[in-house]
């Protein structure tokens, strides 16, 4: 079936509210969850919900903190979540560095202490939508393993960089690992074969059964030994910065909470249409390895399923929809 | 043979000068050279010397240029380096953004119309020595498809994060492409099949077969569609940054020239060497993949190699050396 934005985001909200959220964070909260839905995240949106619900009943989420300012360290701030919702702290934090990013060219938020961002791409589109190029980070539990070696010790930290561009904002949104859990599960279910190796079996083959790569638990970071260090450095910046926890220690509670997360802006000071332009048409006017596809730049898609969204409606599972009616 | 390290400056900063490298040009550029080679980075030490040698004969380099500060967005400086030594406007770069970080907390250059960097962890090495995170990446001729492309349309882009830690400062250097030209090369000249798949052959098939691959030049990002998006967006944040030119523009032209490239730092305020200590041993206390390798931290091995270098000499090719005293 398929809900319009607006229905969905009525019942989020109400879900919130019911769940104590003030008003203020339900509206920007369900405001997140409906747009992951439309924009086609299904894993961020509805599809995650349930989780998000059950982490604060649990109260690792705590619905009444507010994000407070530390200190500062020349124009980086620094600020401590307190464990409230990971989306409402991010937005207030890239807000934060957007207003910096515009009186000083460029603004910094350090966070420590939040809760899972959900989609880290919406904060991306929030810096391009203010003009502004956006990167973020946030570290998470460990989740991979790092190169050489068979247990997870690295988080598959999810790394934004965005570039405004009025057609259609340029957005990267990409973890560390070749592919999320989520993804793992989805092609486990459809009893479908991955695309390219996405880990190791429990032999130490790599492999693109998703069922044998979520048995052995080794998930393969991007690029081998280059995604594996990247994620520690990652980890290590978040660290420095914020003064906040590690993969390590978030890693020894046994839920992932308390994480940290940067966020730098740089504001847009030359007038890049035509630029953007030029490099994306260059950028498709290589010949194609598979006639029927396209060579995309990242948020190229997504903003093609918002549109159809939009106006058809966000496709939702039958299920899902009948127990977030029932929540 | 092994040659020390004095002996080998020595000789570039001899050539250097013959090729009218003022005093302290050739003093930075000839260091750098010596260093790279004394960390093992031999592809961009005496192996790519006489490369850049050429490249000032040609008059792509023009060794009496000066950077010159164009304009300030707030905190970010723009800086124009006039197709000058790459190696000293990086230098330069990474020295003012430290400057401004003390300053200020963070600091950034965006840097147009410069020339080959050599081995962009030297910037990151600099960085973290002034205890500074140090961040910066490059553009370059396109060297890559894109992903579901055929045909080069995207850089390698080399991406740079330093984090400072006194026991040995962590340094992420990486291209976005699985293998670099360089170690295709190596593994072509030796017979050898690449350790993971390194492109496509022209049947479009993955190969680790490297010959296969500079034939095809269908050379793999890290981590597919990833790498290829992220190598696209830092064009696209480099250029809007730094209102120089693109992939695509630079490509335009025979040789690669009037890159840019951008440097970020942030002051490292909080000592961290203790929270550094503990990431790593906790990384490193996975499960071997193979119990004769080690987990190893980016940089790690450069100093076990810079060590050794610096008390046996630096290992070097009997012909390269007969041919640098003979330049």
């Amino acid at each position: 079936m398929r809900i319009s934005y607006s229905d969905l985001k009525v019942e989020f909200k109400r879900i919130l509210r019911r769940l104590s959220f003030n008003e203020e964070k339900a509206e920007l909260c369900a405001t997140i969850f409906a747009d992951n839905s439309l924009d086609g995240i299904y894993s961020h949106g509805i599809n995650r919900f349930p989780a998000f619900v059950q982490y604060v009943k649990d109260g690792l989420i705590d619905v009444d903190a507010e994000p407070t300012l530390e200190d500062r360290n020349g124009l980086i701030e620094r600020w401590d979540g307190h464990c409230g919702p990971g989306m409402y702290n991010a937005t207030l934090a890239m807000d934060r560095a957007i207003h910096l990013a515009k009186e000083n060219g460029m603004g910094a938020v350090a966070l420590r202490n939040t809760t899972h961002w959900m989609r880290g791409g919406t904060y991306g589109w929030q810096a391009a939508a203010a003009g502004c190029i956006g990167i973020c980070f946030t570290n998470t539990i460990a989740n991979m393993p790092p190169w050489g070696g068979t247990q997870p010790r690295i988080g598959n930290n999810p790394l934004v960089i965005s570039i405004p561009h009025e057609k259609g904002h340029v957005v990267l949104d990409m973890a560390m690992s070749q592919f999320s859990y989520g993804k793992l599960y989805q092609y486990d279910q459809a009893n479908q074969e991955l695309p390219v190796y996405g880990g190791y079996d429990d032999d130490g083959f790599l492999t693109t059964n998703a069922t044998a790569i979520i048995q052995s638990g080794r998930v393969l970071p991007i690029g081998y030994w280059k995604g594996s260090a990247l994620s520690l450095v990652l980890d290590m910046l978040l660290t420095s910065v914020t003064g906040g926890l590690s993969v390590q220690k978030i890693s020894e509670k046994t839920k992932e909470t308390g994480i940290s997360q940067f966020f730098l802006c740089l504001n847009q000071s030359i007038d890049n249409e035509q630029l953007m332009d030029e490099i994306i048409r260059y950028t498709k006017s290589s010949e194609l390895m598979n006639p029927s596809e396209q060579i995309r730049y990242p948020g190229e898609s997504i903003l093609e399923i918002r549109h159809r969204n939009q106006s058809e409606g966000i496709p939702v599972n039958d299920q899902a929809w009948a127990e977030l009616l029932d929540m």
